[in-house]
């Protein structure tokens, strides 16, 4: 089996998430795995001068209505981007790479799979701090040692190191997909993906 | 014949320009037609908070990369977006109206057309008075007639004009397109415009 492609995505990011539910099935079909690499994507957001895209008034209204209406077109599962809730974005990669490190990759990507349902279709505040470890929990991870998680600076370091070699990468938004080392940005990009891997390139 | 299809565009945007080279076809397969219409983009960047995708120093990068990519995919001419020339979009939209008032729309588009081949195939540098004027004149138009229309505040207010149309439209970027009111951004979204032209949405 050939390298795994690099998933760059960030919890609180509907591209992403659309991203989430279609990544591995095409990597699949080339006979590839699919490294998930979460990241805090405020953090490279400040770095490019970029907003969250919601923030921008016209733009950010376009995408809330073009985001259902390409759920809608994928089958995905989505209720919509949630109003006044914190993003899971920054908590969910912290837990994904200590859940990485102590249950393993699988458990860390269902960690992501649910936090991310829990979000976007469910509606839940998936972001605050219980609502994070209730989900590791439901995992087969220790809730407490999933909330404590949160606060260690050891792990918020990890996350740091994470976003730095995200960055590194030459990411900056989410979702990004890196086959082989070609950059490949949003969920839009996907069909590009499955033609690159196809082909080989072109 | 159905209501055409409105084609929003900035003449120095390659997303735009690529879009440029496939919207007609698309409609045409619909029995649509497409009313062009260029707009000031960097008015709407301002209003916006956005910066030229270029000016991003990560993200514009990627871009330039994935122009390319995408430009091969789709066989479309391209070398580039030109180093150090200055961008056509606003005196090219200018003229573009100036146009379809004097020589009417389909001079306006083969105008618009051949400026953009001259700024991303050519390399010319599109955007200065002389280049327009002469672009202009190989349509037929009045060479001193389309430089003095430049600096004429007749033709920039109807600019301004046209700019403030496309941002009450829900315009921010280059390219949107929209189908009997429904709006979508990018080259990307031509998939989508062909999809929702065939099953009348989704």
């Amino acid at each position: 089996m050939r390298a795994p492609l690099d998933f760059y995505f960030a919890f609180g990011s509907p591209p992403g998430y659309f991203a989430s539910t279609q990544i591995d099935a095409i990597a699949a079909k080339h006979g590839r795995g699919v490294r998930w690499r979460p990241f805090d994507i405020r953090a490279l957001f400040a770095e490019e001068g970029l907003q969250p895209t919601v923030a921008y008034p016209t733009k950010g209204r376009y995408h809330q209505h073009d985001w259902h209406r390409t759920a809608r077109l994928h089958n995905i599962a989505f209720a919509g981007l949630p109003q006044n809730a914190e993003s899971p974005s920054k908590r969910g990669a912290l837990l994904f790479y200590w859940l990485a490190d102590t249950l393993g990759e699988d458990a860390a990507k269902a960690f992501a799979q649910l936090a991310m349902h829990a979000y976007f279709v469910e509606q839940r505040p998936a972001g605050e701090p219980e609502e994070m470890a209730a989900i590791a929990a439901a995992l087969g991870a220790d809730s407490d040692a999933a909330r404590e998680a949160l606060d260690e600076t050891h792990w918020q370091a990890r996350l740091a190191d994470e976003t730095a070699a995200a960055a590194a990468a030459g990411v900056w938004g989410s979702p990004h997909v890196f086959v082989d080392g070609e950059p490949f940005w949003g969920h839009d990009r996907l069909e590009q993906v499955d033609l690159w891997l196809e082909r080989g390139g072109w």
